[in-house]
């Protein structure tokens, strides 16, 4: 009696070839039937794309039984050390460059606008809302550093109202979210742009430091041979309706590691200088004891724009792979 | 200054190029170069193609950020839900026909030799050593069956002393380290082939049952729209010095999902018979209640049989790829 019957799922398509005999060269397609019985074709798109390569990487290192359970046990171990304030699978991301390469597929930038850089695992929502000017680090060990800038279109308009979440480490490298004994929200805030599209805000300079490497991330380091530091920076996260949300970060020129960031994150165009503090500014601003400032002006892309692009770059992929592929919601789907 | 200074896994390697504005055509270089600092050059071959693979999925599917971030929570709650009896990523690989691709490519079988199957996420080293004729499940509403085998090598030479895992679920299709009840090992035991190579045991019918899918497994199928269930089978596990081990199942010929496995394992000379006791063998082996018997004669590929597949296949595969490389325990590996 073949398996045509009834199952929490509906019964077995019938239509799918029989499922015997599986080997090495035919075990994929097979596979990728199995898991195109689902409604939804964004779905089956991926997990034909994301079966093939995990098979084809099997294939082609022939992975032995011993390195396959080693790989589920580390996996395993990265899903188990993980909290709601420790996030080790978002790490192993930004070492492996996916999460460089996955802002850069999905927040294409137009000529002029801001690149983008890195989430991290290190973004909160507990963040507090913070008005211009106000400190966002209580950290007294820190190096007092003025932070002033810009956020505009593509065209030079000024863009007020826009959420920018910011987030930076103490002066010891390590970021609120990551202390046991922490009191609140801390290095961190909300701010808003105000009718010129500046906001600015007190925070400390920023200082390089090395990636927690007390779990399965710091095995993959020990084997892969590589240093876990980054480079002094300083987190933002831009949100505005009609704008499509920009995710970044700016290096310090000086600092170390910037050129073997361990998460793959710096751009020459978001590489900054600390300046002296102007006493223009210093006045203006009320900040007799504050004696560096960073500058930069910010630029995003409207959602038009990246829709473009993310319609353009997709077509072409699409195109490269000989597919059959429909776009939908700006991304690759299958056709059925 | 450039980042040249020391870590915990000496200074960034001077010879690496400089990793900035990493972009979606170059940034898979630089994390293959950055990860390919270790010692061991099986490693680096196997960073090498995980890293191309995960990137060109990304790249291929147009990967966004709410399904990236998606997918590494996913991944997290797999990790969570595991403990010492619950190994969700192994049942992760075996829906994905990842096991059984894995047991293919590490396990070739030269002609003649028993085909294997997946392990599945059940087996226990908790299992207790067995004499031939002992009975491997107390469950009373199974229905008794009695199970003679013979293990011999390609030539048909009996082995004896090979040690033998069996594993199966019980009437209800639950697997002892499933119960949060249980007082011991049940449903499983170790047994050694006699000087004629036989080993024999009482056990109950396996019955079909579902794959767990209170966790993320639940959430892939239901995604995917596939059914969970297997059909029934029995595991077997063979280890004896100069033999590849050998990881496999039997499956019954009448069982309902034998044709869709949901974790691809079933193969057509693994299919069995269960057959009406015959007189002789009950009285030989004094089994006057038992009316069910399964017999099944399994080959061993040798060591060297195995190992000469590996070299074979693993050339091919490094030729087809291209690649400078070379084999090292019958797997490929970088030259450098």
């Amino acid at each position: 009696m073949a398996s045509t019957n009834s199952t929490t799922n509906g019964p077995p398509n019938a239509q799918l070839p029989i499922a015997i005999d599986l080997d090495i060269d035919n075990i994929t397609e097979h596979v990728i039937n199995r898991c195109s019985q689902g409604r939804d074709p964004r779905m089956k798109f991926i997990f034909e794309r994301l079966v093939t390569h995990i098979h084809d990487f099997a294939r082609e290192t022939r992975l032995s039984t011993d390195e396959w359970r080693a790989g589920l046990d580390w996996l395993e171990a990265c899903g188990q050390i993980c909290t709601e304030n420790r996030k080790e699978l978002i790490t192993v991301s930004d070492i492996l460059g996916l999460s460089t390469l996955v802002d850069e597929i999905d927040h294409p930038k137009p000529p002029g606008a801001t690149q983008g850089s890195i989430l991290g695992p290190f973004h909160s929502l507990e963040a507090e809302d913070k008005l211009n000017g106000d400190q966002i680090s209580c950290d007294v060990n820190g190096e007092p550093l003025f932070v002033f800038c810009t956020v505009k279109d593509t065209h030079g308009n000024p863009i007020p109202g826009a959420r920018i979440h910011v987030w930076e480490a103490d002066s010891h490298g390590e970021y609120d979210i990551e202390k046991s004994d922490r009191a609140g929200p801390d290095g961190r805030g909300i701010l808003r742009s105000n009718e010129q599209g500046e906001f600015y805000f007190n925070a400390i300079t920023p200082v390089p430091y090395p990636i927690l490497c007390d779990g399965p991330v710091g095995t993959f380091f020990e084997i892969s041979g590589r240093h876990q530091y980054r480079p002094a920076h300083m987190h933002f996260m831009f949100e505005k309706e009609g704008f499509d949300k920009l995710i970044t970060a700016l290096y310090l020129r000086g600092s170390m590691y910037r050129d073997s960031d361990a998460v793959f994150g710096v751009k020459h165009s978001l590489v900054v200088d600390i300046h002296e503090m102007d006493s223009e500014t210093a006045t203006k601003y009320n900040l007799p004891h504050v004696n560096k400032i960073l500058r930069y002006d910010f630029v995003l892309a409207s959602d038009m724009e990246a829709d473009a692009l993310r319609d353009k770059h997709s077509a072409a992929v699409l195109k490269a792979l000989g597919r059959d592929a429909v776009l939908v919601g700006h991304v690759p789907t299958t056709t059925s």
